[in-house]
């Protein structure tokens, strides 16, 4: 008898958990998986904003799949998968086609400049390893050569959007400002953040005390607020911001993109419906026109989603946790699981390495207490992907180890 | 009353250390005292090896000058020398002229090429931080593109010179070859390292006995040698070795060149008499020509040195305490020091992360209590320049904490 094909695309946070459920639950020999990825290694997407300032290093921020996948049950296969053909039940990468029967679909996002002009051209991003590398090296040659230039803007840095990635970016960048500025011999009050954001608070999806809260924090740490503003343009020295209908520019060499983000490439030019690169599921997280076809993580459209507004990496796992053990459960004729059900257990939003505001389990959280949490979040993540060890090797604790 | 003005030129062993000796022990304002190095960051030379095959990140294997040195007591100045001028009290760097009353060199080295053809052109050399970061750069790729290239001799690799960096770069990619065929999903027994010396034993500064265990340690680890052949040109995929008369080609696309060193560049082409970019002193560690000059380090041409025959780091952190204090004691009028005499506490050659072999106090070690002992001698190090807190941030310990 010829044993089912599970084809897993995209190696993130929903994607490496699914792997893994399905390593630690199936027998050997009772399916032929495979996890196909673009990097033959994952990273905590939460984690890039320390990397992008350079206080993670890119060695400790990667965790190779084939460090963690045992080969005789998860293959892993390297390679950019570029169409979806659930019609024919495979999919096409550049190193050729992949038939399966079962297929998880969790391509992960990608930023999203809404269409607004400039923002591929001149905008640093943080959409993966790579592009979070880029800006760390970006930073750090304008700390270096700012001996020569002299350009003050070159050392301004404009964040837009205040969400997540945006807030956790300023604030480990305005930490580290007192680090480049002692080894650079700058003075201090020279380089600065400018935050933009088109809602009035900052990180809107916590409640309003915690927003305010988080601010006061991140003024403290001399990050400015341009808040209710609307990004128009983004230059290569600059952003053209519209703030209640009033033109503003504000200069600076360097402008991080955060403002939100979409669903792969792969689905918005694919054939299977979607919605800006996310496909709409059933509550079992099945694709609702391919009943073989599961789809995780910032690749699903779920209705619950809306509810959550969350950060996506708890979410993801959990799905792929879900879609692991549904898939087991199918290979050995069990009764299928319930729908799927968040289990919202908590966001932190850290504000450098010591301080942060957050909600675990419903109740609010600040200060060290945050920055704890944080980490521990960070450390069950690694802990569930490879134990003790792992979290030894690559976990997050209070001091900074990396410079 | 003008105050005196102390040049120290490198920030090596030698020069961190006399800058740190006078800033502990001078007043303020009894003196201008001034470290010039063309690096903002002091790096530890013995680690070259762990950074170049990849398992020490750069950022921890850099100590930024302006974080050790208290600008009220020592000024640091980022910049190349380029000519020392001892007839006019000054030196120039790529930035202009800097005047001194008290100069101590202390350049460090730069390998030897011994004129043989290629060396320049085709080897990786470990003799700075970017160097290394090259070497690992190179590593990485040769083992990420054998997926496309096929071509075995980019994983074969030839070391030449089995003294201390050639023999510890060459255990420690050894132990790494596990790792980096794991991710790659290459086949162990394809990557080959070849060492290449002139001596009959490796590692010819330790008791014969010991030299051998390390060699059985080594060949153990799948490291192959060549004893007693000398190289007689390095080119793009391989070398050419005369062994006791007969030509032989090693091919290898990665080829180090770990042979042995000289002073520096400066010293070379200037006008103080020295001997390969080394300056001739006088036991209390004075240029001979120049009463106000004081050389340390590789730039010193000591006599005892000869005898030593051990790994410079120590020497030159002895020199630079020594001088630190004899420049204290001129500037307070006291009897000046005794003789430099060197303290020889031990040598340790690293195998991987938990192996070796050494004489400490006389005495051979070997395994883990060497792998300990080694780790104490660069923690120690640290423990020198930044106290506690600097071991914990940049230490070496019983584990890789890097990848």
């Amino acid at each position: 008898m010829k044993k089912p094909r599970i084809l897993i695309i995209g190696g993130g946070y929903g994607g490496l958990r699914a792997s893994i459920t399905l390593q630690r639950m199936l027998k050997e020999d009772q399916a032929d998986v495979t996890l196909i990825s673009k990097h033959d290694y994952h990273y905590q997407t939460t984690l890039l904003h320390k990397v992008a300032v350079g206080t993670l290093g890119d060695r400790k921020a990667r965790i190779f799949f084939r460090k963690v996948l045992d080969p005789n049950k998860v293959k892993f296969v390297k390679d950019k998968i570029i169409r979806i053909i659930p019609e024919e039940n495979k999919v096409e990468g550049n190193g050729g086609f992949y038939p399966y029967d079962y297929l998880v679909i969790a391509l992960g996002f990608k930023p999203d400049n809404f269409g607004i002009k400039g923002v591929n051209e001149y905008a640093y991003k943080l959409s993966s390893l790579n592009s979070a590398l880029k800006l760390a090296r970006n930073i750090e040659y304008k700390f270096k050569e700012f001996v020569h230039t002299k350009d003050i803007f070159d050392l301004h840095f404009v964040v837009c959007g205040t969400g997540f990635t945006g807030i956790e970016f300023a604030a480990e960048l305005a930490v580290e400002f007192k680090e480049l500025c002692l080894i650079c011999d700058i003075d201090i009050s020279i380089p600065k953040i400018i935050c933009v954001g088109r809602s009035e608070e900052i990180l809107p999806i916590f409640p309003r005390h915690l927003s305010q809260l988080a601010r006061k924090k991140m003024e403290a740490l001399g990050v400015e607020f341009v808040c209710g503003g609307s990004v128009k343009e983004c230059l290569e020295n600059g952003v053209l911001v519209d703030i209640k209908g009033e033109e503003k520019f504000i200069q600076a060499n360097t402008v991080l993109w955060a403002t939100g983000v979409k669903g792969s490439d792969v689905i918005e030019k694919g054939n299977i419906p979607h919605k800006k690169g996310r496909i709409p599921v059933s509550p079992e997280l099945r694709c609702k026109e391919f009943e073989n076809v599961f789809v995780i993580g910032d690749s699903a459209l779920a209705t619950s989603r809306d509810v959550i507004h969350a950060p996506t990496a708890q979410l993801s796992a959990q799905m792929g946790d879900y879609i692991g053990e549904t898939l087991v459960r199918l290979l050995n004729k069990r009764s299928a699981l319930p729908a799927f059900k968040f289990i919202h257990r908590g966001t932190v939003c850290s504000i450098g390495h010591t301080d942060g505001v957050g909600v675990i389990y419903g109740k609010g959280v600040k200060g060290e207490v945050a920055a704890f949490m944080k980490n521990t979040i960070e450390n069950k993540w690694l802990f569930g992907i490879g134990g003790f060890s792992m979290v030894f090797k690559k976990g997050q604790f209070r001091y900074r180890t990396s410079n």
